[in-house]
């Protein structure tokens, strides 16, 4: 078999859970999130993000954790503010309007928006005579790392989130690729010092270790009440909750190579594995589409570079680009291996 | 630790979907329900259901099974009759209701309706010169085994799909504990029997052998139409899809012992436990709270009972019985061992 | 044509409307409500009310109104409370649960709910362990008068607002019969002492002498932000909004005879002429079913008695009695003559 | 009072609407829409329009049309393709997001969009190897005459059904400005050719002489089964419905001035006092902004002609065109005057 590069959700979980849920398979546990693992988990997260007083809660995916957070918090005339490629707007079948929300998308560059954009996007609503006749923007989304791999930094977060909570509305981070964007060689950030900054964030674990599995963090005490009956009424409350407390155990435990939280060491080798790819193709002379410094590799390709790639590898086709060439995307994760990568780079 | 009989979920999974999880760690697989795993588990269920022209859809957990299913078949008017115990009424945090649909409750005898109810009730509905302001009832919903544990006849379910048919509204029957009903020395059907009488039914997996997974049955092609976007848009469809695939096709295959599939050997383990327990406690002079077949015993327990109980096993306090009497379940599920059991039996 | 009384919206407006509609017909206005009338009726029933902080808002009809209200205050997992006969519950086709809330309903006496009901709903869902799989109660709905005709006491409604307070949610009174309530000999309030008592009320146009038309009075500061966008995006915001202000500037003014506001004027002459009703039914032993005293008489009626009604005037069947009678309903309006009710009256 | 030019429903209703609701006044009937007038004015509709086996049904106002007749046709996964200007998408505060539903909005050009682009968009949507991932595009939303008071050619409209129809779905016309669509000098269909088209369109009273009420006629028997369910649970059925067939009655009754239908007659007076207007503008060299042949004129004005004006009559804002300059909107209605004209061209 080739290796592929469709997606970060290709294998299991990193063997340390799948060890993990074989060894507590037998245990009895109450349901729905109230087991021991499930604290012992969020006192890690809460731990590793610096946030003694946040509240941690246990979904199983990211569009059920989107469309959960999304409608705990908005009035129903307020929709979201989010990058034009946000994934809310574009690959949830409409999971935010199935909740009553519009989603307010703004141009993004890079996959990014700037606070300045969203500043004028409020001054523009709240002097609109006829603002009652339009939606309301009740909240701010993006993603980090974004949907084509990028990053914001530091500063960027901070003066977003600074616009948000000058206009009084929450800041959500989409983190469904949180590790692959900390992890990164770019990130001027570490998880305590992104951590500080939203009001409410999830730490994906689907595409970054876990079998499944987002740990929504809020950091602000009004978002937080009764968020419990969201996630039940969402459908998002998995009986046997102690699942994504164990696997969430492992990921904000030590690695075996004692270098860290298990979930920025696994993040760590995508990226790694990704910046080999990129090196290689631009060595090659490969055209990057976007410069993504996280697990995403994005390639503008001529018919014979797809060929030749496919014979070695899978692939996914993202959008075209001109006549001759598309852009494809390779995914790395925890579980990409040099050998997978060797395969690859042979075709350029 | 003392054994816990709170409920049919206390456990993870059965051994050899462990196994399989961990044998098929590190293959590699399309996202979204789309692999090859997914593909096979629905044959086999086509196949034990004698149901060859099904769809097949595997989602993650009952609540968000019943809001898709729901919420993907009935008009915007229209509600759902049910039970007055019924799951989606009670116990969904209002996740019908989000999705834009009332819950129709009629009265109940043991956690059942019957045909004539329902008929009467879309008779009423219909003859009424104000109908149109009253909601219309789009569909029927009911459970086997019911929230109490008590099963439906094969004739019950026939004329309750027939009075649905006649009046072009379709049955849905909800199978969290399929299963248990099924393998009920008191069930007068097979699986392939039952599956033909609903328009559409789920297989439950949470409660009886899996990590969690409930299997939807479509069996009228006009339902199943874009049934895949509504597991989207509910948040229901798992990235990494495969982990249903894999685990129903354990329970989907024959059982170690060669009696039959493995779903239906481990329900017969749980119904078995529970009538041992049943019979303990006619023997010690207990009085029963309804006359469960099924995995679920209900009790009326004086305090000096409810402590003795307490003394060697977890049990659930149900509901107020009267001032001196409590009734408590207790729940069996494939993991009930006969030391467990015994434990509690001393307590009688 | 022989008198009708089937509902109390069967004519259009006092004559007064008609003209006040004709007199400012060519005026141009902004529209959506921000005209001088709009802003002019609302200072009048701030007035009338003794409400000088009171937000007022205007609505075309009671099922939007209903659902505008009821949803812009409820968060997605609460539901509201209210009598099993409650307007919202029966008769407005699900237009809360389209709005994605659930309609608790508790059971009625007279069409009543008590504050001990209440309190006790409250207390069984916060006590319970498992309430976050249930619906969380988030408002309280009554309707004064009743769908039944009957009334609450002052010292009733306070008790409900208490206990509503307590539980920090608020009080919602449903107004369609309002000044039927208010104008009936019975009711121990006058329109000020009532305003004080919800969070947020509603005063019927519709049914009480207006074309259409209901006043939304908010009492409650915290209820009111951004409650105009809740009107717009429930289709609810008229656009010529300048017809609700005309109507409710007529309805609070002084009425010609000088005895108070036209609204209750009007009110008052249907309340005397279903007393006078009532009196001829009970003269003529003739038993009644409930004992409204505001505008709308349930009779139990014999089939030679329906047809000598049916001869002489129109009735409302209401519901079956037993196998020989049924329930009947008259009601009355401000249009009532003192004609139709003598030749109604000559039927018993 | 200097003349005003903000909106076309600034004004009443017809003198011969407000005589006809005077007239009718006394009259008892049926609530709802099941009165004689209603049966009356959907006659007369669906003679005017040749279709004689039309649903019609009628509503109070266009926002809350267009969320009743789209949430009555989509599924839950489907939303609305229209016009980057539509109505539905900018100006009813996501009263179609309310109800579940994505607006798609494609971008338009005078206010238009063509067949070809709502081809692409589904066959991108239906080739799109992820498509359920992705909002299905469920029916088509244009308006007539659009929100910029431009025009579609018969040619253009037919264009647009039979895409829609090739794939399978509806095509619904918000007519809020119809009749000065049709009345419009440039249109080059009757009513009867342009109803012939749409499977769904209303008829706007509005902004077209009544005091309020649109007009929903439905040219597909598969779309309107059930529809007054939807219509009472979006709190759109009128009590007293009668006011709504009495207006429709007037408008599409002979003239007075036995010219045609009213509906046309004051629609055409509308048209003919914009043209004065275009006309006026283009004599003083002022640049037009789109070249709408119907109602509405969009003047780009500088400062000082902005203040020419506001001395003279009431302009509405538009957009900002440049530095300098602003786009403003005049319309005109069938009440407009000559002297308003006179007046209002004075300041060019």
């Amino acid at each position: 078999m080739k290796p592929l590069f469709y997606s970060d959700y290709l294998e299991g979980a990193h063997p340390s859970i799948i060890k993990a849920l074989a060894d507590t398979n037998f245990e009895q546990t109450p349901g729905y999130g109230e087991d021991a693992h499930c604290a012992h988990a969020a006192d890690l997260i809460r731990k590793a993000c610096n946030l003694p007083g946040a509240e941690v809660h246990f979904l199983v995916g990211g569009t059920q954790t989107n469309a959960t957070v999304i409608s705990s918090i908005l009035k129903p005339w307020q929709g979201v503010l989010c990058s034009d490629c946000g994934h809310i707007g574009i690959h949830e079948t409409g999971a935010i309007e199935h909740g009553g929300h519009k989603v307010l998308p703004l141009p993004s560059k890079n996959g990014k928006i700037t606070a300045s954009q969203i500043a004028l996007a409020l001054e523009l609503h709240h002097s609109d005579p006829s603002s009652v006749h339009t939606v309301q923007p009740g909240m701010v989304y993006i993603s980090f790392s974004t949907e084509l791999g990028t990053l914001y930094t530091k500063d960027e977060l901070k003066a977003i989130a600074a616009v948000c909570h000058e206009a009084g509305i929450p800041l959500y981070v989409d983190g469904a690729r949180l590790g692959y964007g900390l992890a990164s060689a770019e990130c001027d950030m570490t998880l305590a010092e992104f951590a500080a900054i939203p009001d409410i964030f999830y730490i994906g674990g689907t595409k970054q270790g876990a079998l499944f599995g987002e740990a929504v963090v809020i950091n602000n005490p009004t978002l937080g009440k009764d968020f419990r009956y969201a996630i039940k009424q969402n459908g998002a409350m998995l009986a046997k909750g102690r699942l994504l407390g164990i696997q969430f155990e492992s990921l904000f435990s030590e690695s075996e190579e004692k270098t860290g939280l298990l979930y920025l060491a696994l993040a760590g080798n995508a990226d790694a594995q990704a910046a080999k790819i990129k090196a290689a193709a631009l060595a090659a002379g490969i055209a990057l589409f976007g410069d993504s410094p996280t697990n995403q590799v994005f390639l503008i390709a001529d018919r014979a570079l797809e060929e030749r790639i496919d014979a070695v590898a899978g692939y996914e086709f993202w959008q075209k680009y001109d006549e001759e060439r598309n852009v494809i995307r390779l995914c790395t994760s925890w579980a990409t291996s040099d050998e997978a990568v060797a395969a690859l780079i042979s075709a350029f």
